[in-house]
């Protein structure tokens, strides 16, 4: 056993010999940031050995003056006897998102909708004559006789926590009359079979009959919307959304699948996005002067690792080929069985996932629009931390996944950050100086770059002409603003003295440059799949539909000019917002609706990428900027093409770069 | 708040003013003996007050030294500052069941029973090809289909914990061919309805199909038994049994609903007999070289108190008119929400009650017995803890239950013990010296005598005239052996010198004779009441029925002789056994008997004696020995005629008695 002492903390863990740093600290209780999960790539759980000595795996993501100052990566560093070991102050996981990105669309029922026809739940206000010596029926019996009675119910049944609040209940709600006056909150039958016997999921005292709180969840990789909703009504209440606390265990899927293989590691991914659900709940109900617990039923959408996480199920062959989950179609399961803090009883349901990477959040945007009625060819895309595309219209569905990395959710990028305050969201390079204008989420001064930012940057860059196609920075152009720093060639954003920091330059290096290309790369390759795949061009799908919490914040005119999104008219591009909260909440509110998530599901091809010679051909293809083959970005090549012309007009010089 | 040191433990606690002494105890995790609940009847939880002062209600179970040494009932005694406090040692519960008590018969399955056709759980062995890239379903679509494929099951659900070791089952099976080779343990449909979903209760790696354990329990006031089978073959495997671990908290169900209402009561009594449960589950587990985790089912037979103890339901209503349970037909919950240490998804299924004090143990009773299904007018009477009692034939049953009382278990009665080593079981009293004889359980020295040593003594002394009809002693009778002592007039059974403690001498006083002849005239009331309900003579009953644990060891011309059972010629009596254990075991296998519990349940009508006056006139008359209405004792009254000739002959004088 080696011991382990812990500083400023001064905390003390004893540890078999061989065990990780990493899982010592997790140990002792102290939170340590694992944006990968542990696999050494991202460099940000550093740490000082103080004495002793310890086996290090990979020192990779260390700097040269780091590696003097005793720095260590947590993750990839063994321990083999005593030591002292200091932990420097750990980036905080901003737990609320930014008022301003987390604006929650106010989602409307679809028109195609008859939620009040058939109501997943019912409130049912009772007058229940109380027994007698002539009438010594028992308390559930006398519920259920008179649910049938007075309602038309029929075997009810109910589970233990309501059982066992049932003789109080029914006697605290005696009227001045005597008569026991409640309100039965029944689920009619489960999400997919109505025919299923009703299930008594509350009794409450007196009638409660006026709301039915509900709520749809959005479960994503990043960040976390709980939509509160009255089924009475069928109206909308409130939202609330905070990052999903999973991401100081791995940034994207694969670092969580990769941290659910720790020992522990996956009933701790369950317990923290559970945590951040039960956060957001209690925070909806304080605001709305309402108990949690009269919340009576969930609907979760998430892609498939992350219902896979919620629901406690391994998720460890999602990642290894031939990439398989334990469940598309998740049974629904009780509030109580997850740890969720709502109504004990209440049904928690997830929306069904097509394959190992696309999910319920796909198969919510497909329901949230309306490509699975229309006749019209239509693209449905998702960029969040992951790229997912379905292809399709009324007859068909076809969807796959695109690797694309957290890039754009600021991992793998050195100045990257997530869409918070202090992010630049966009960039303007004036074409003769080459110096760049930003704009900074929350009007502060900035700590880094988002997603959109990053879309933005890259193709100021590129029609300006610092950067040409293959992705290299034009040393000759921009002044100082292009450089060769520690990480190579970079081009500053914000000097230091702009940042809040005070500290770092804001750049875009090469390599981050590099990682973004090989992002935009992965989402077309994937429209240039599902398109070859049925054989249909491109340029026939007549309307594309940008969904998820990111799509959002694409500028789509930026995003052609990357190569991100294919280059055809504005008025075929239509946003739809956070289509995976809009799907879960319609399905939540209408049982019609969720059956027909199940239809979509049932019908949706998923074609696996991962395995796929076609993806890696066209994604290499797509590995310039906006593509290699420049026809299919003519409006691009206009741009381009003019800009050259405007150069060779005014004498400029912008065809040679640095080196291949 | 009051500070209370607890000697010689040496453990403190604080508690606010006013709190009772004995939850003071029970918050410091000491053990304390409550056999009557908490209500100062039995004086079981006497403790020394060493310093301070405290409030006390009732004294009334401590005699005059006793009261001088500073005891107090710790359960009738409130605090009002600090104290010091002496627990004296607890008597200890005996766990196990002596063994020549606990014999438990080996259970046939009834020839009704067609259990092999229409199994409640069946295994199920599968070979499932592995996915691949070019079959990539997922691991529970995959394990369904082959289900359906390969053995017609369609639908199949499962729930998280199997989900959730799902992944790993399936790829720690694979075969050298690479075939995953698994056995599903699927519950067809449940109990009650065989149409509903097949479920997936658990998955194992290979062919484990050659056995499918499940167990029946009948949950006892006193004591509970655990019966392990094989649905796979039908066979009896093995029995354990213990005393209910509750006995601490009440003898009697009153008791145990006082307690329950304690802060945490309810909690404290649930966990305390799953604990039981879950001992003797280990212990068979153990013996049968067995896995806990691998008995996939459990049936359990036990009184409407017990049954909502067991699922933690408020049984408060069921002591208060007009006396209502919770529920009569409990619906299945899982092993996981009980906390049984079987499979966590196993179902136990809890047999339905018919009333507040008719409960599972009789409906289980009436099915292991063919009373319901003969055309004879047929008496079932279960001697337990409750004397319960049902009436009728293959039309109609009626039954009702006479609160009898602890007494022939041993409560309530100054020497009275349970069953268990050291009780005198039999009594045989010489008509010329009235010298007693006696045999002991186990063949040691007595400690006390249990209810069926207290049928035989009482009815040894009114036959040989040490008792009057009434219930007094003969003072005149008996020698030294009938004399006041300080609980008033009593019968030495055995002097100090012949018992284990070699300290008191083993008596039966009149207060204890009062106790056994009201327990004695409440079970004959009950069935005078149920004759009389439907208009029939006691004596047109052709057959009498004695099942419970209890009633086994009845001697039945000793019960007829104190006017306990009507006086009816012996072979009309006939010994069931252990009713509710059978029946339980009978309905665990067989899922059509399993129906026909809840038909007779049904059927069966429940007449609440505890607010009937012609029971209270009943009761009254019978209240002498064997009965006020002599006729209907004619066997009695000709030993006791015969008895007076002969004294009369041999100048024996017996007919003073000490006063009425």
């Amino acid at each position: 056993m080696t011991k382990i002492l812990f500083r400023p903390q001064g905390k003390t863990v004893e540890v078999p010999d061989g065990t990780l740093l990493s899982e010592a600290i997790l140990q002792t209780g102290i939170s340590v940031n694992l944006p990968c999960g542990g696999q050494g790539r991202c460099g940000r759980c550093r740490v000082v050995i103080e004495q002793g000595v310890a086996q290090q795996r990979s020192t990779s993501r260390l700097s040269s003056s780091e590696l003097e100052q005793g720095y260590v990566l947590a993750c990839q560093t063994a321990v083999f006897g005593d030591l002292q070991v200091f932990l420097p102050p750990q980036e905080a996981i901003v737990r609320k998102l930014p008022s301003e990105r987390a604006a929650v669309e106010i989602p409307a029922l679809s028109v195609r909708c008859d939620w009040q026809k058939n109501p997943i739940l019912r409130k049912f206000f009772l007058r229940i004559e109380p027994p007698s010596l002539s009438d010594n029926t028992t308390d559930f019996e006398r519920l259920r006789r008179a649910l049938t009675r007075q309602c038309g119910v029929r075997g009810l049944v109910a589970g233990l926590p309501v059982l066992r609040k049932l003789a109080r209940t029914l006697r605290d709600s005696a009227s001045p009359e005597e008569y026991w006056e409640v309100t039965a909150v029944v689920e009619m039958g489960t999400w997919v079979d109505e025919d299923s016997v009703p299930r008594l999921v509350d009794l409450l005292p007196g009638d409660q009959t006026v709301q039915i709180l509900v709520v749809a969840v959005d479960v994503g990789t990043t960040s976390n919307v709980v939509y509160l909703a009255d089924l009475a009504s069928g109206r909308f209440v409130d939202a609330a959304s905070a990052y999903n606390a999973q991401i100081s265990c791995g940034e994207d899927v694969i670092s969580r699948i990769l941290y659910a293989r720790k020992e522990g590691g996956l009933e701790h991914l369950q317990r923290l996005v559970v945590g951040t659900i039960n956060d957001l709940l209690h925070e909806l109900a304080e605001r709305n002067h309402v108990d949690a617990d009269e919340i009576y039923a969930m609907t979760v959408a998430g892609n498939t690792t992350m219902v896979h996480l919620l629901l406690g199920l391994d998720p460890a062959h999602i990642r290894l080929e031939p990439y398989i989950p334990t469940v598309n179609y998740p049974l629904p399961v009780l509030a109580r069985e997850l740890g969720i803090h709502i109504c004990p009883e209440a049904t928690v349901d997830s929306l069904p996932c097509v394959g190992a990477y696309v999910g319920g959040d796909i198969t919510a945007g497909v329901l949230s629009s309306d490509m699975y009625q229309t006749d019209k060819l239509t693209l449905f895309i998702d960029v969040g931390t992951n790229g997912e595309i379905v292809l399709g219209n009324r007859d068909w569905l076809l969807s796959c996944a695109c690797s694309a990395g957290p890039a754009f959710e600021g991992a793998g990028v050195r100045s990257g950050m997530r869409a918070t305050v202090g992010a630049i969201e966009e960039v303007w390079i004036n074409a003769e100086t080459h110096e760049p204008t930003y704009r900074v989420i929350g009007d502060v001064a900035p700590r880094g770059i988002c997603g959109s930012g990053m879309i933005s940057l890259l193709a100021e860059m590129l029609i300006t002409g610092v950067l040409d196609k293959s992705g290299h920075l034009n040393r000759n152009q921009a002044g100082s603003r292009v450089r060769v720093g520690e990480h190579g060639t970079e081009y500053v954003v914000a000097w230091a003295s702009e940042t809040q920091s005070q500290k770092d330059d804001i750049v875009l290096t090469e390599v981050d440059i590099s990682n973004l290309i090989r992002a935009k790369a992965a989402i077309y390759a994937g429209f240039s799949v599902l398109t070859t795949s049925v054989g249909v061009d491109l340029a026939d799908v007549e309307e594309v539909l940008i969904g998820g919490a990111f799509g959002k914040y694409i500028d789509i005119e930026k995003a052609i000019q990357i190569g991100l999104l294919p280059d055809m008219p504005w008025e075929r591009f239509r946003y739809l917002g956070n289509t995976s909260a809009l799907g879960a909440f319609t399905a939540l509110l209408c049982r019609d609706m969720r059956r027909q998530v199940t239809d979509i599901a049932n019908k949706m091809t998923y074609l696996e990428l991962s395995a796929d010679n076609r993806f890696m051909d066209q994604f290499t293809s797509a590995l310039f900027l906006p593509h290699t083959d420049t026809t299919a970005f003519p409006s691009v090549m206009r741009l381009l093409n003019n800009r050259a012309v405007n150069r060779t007009l005014t004498g400029a010089n912008d065809t040679g770069h640095g080196g291949s």
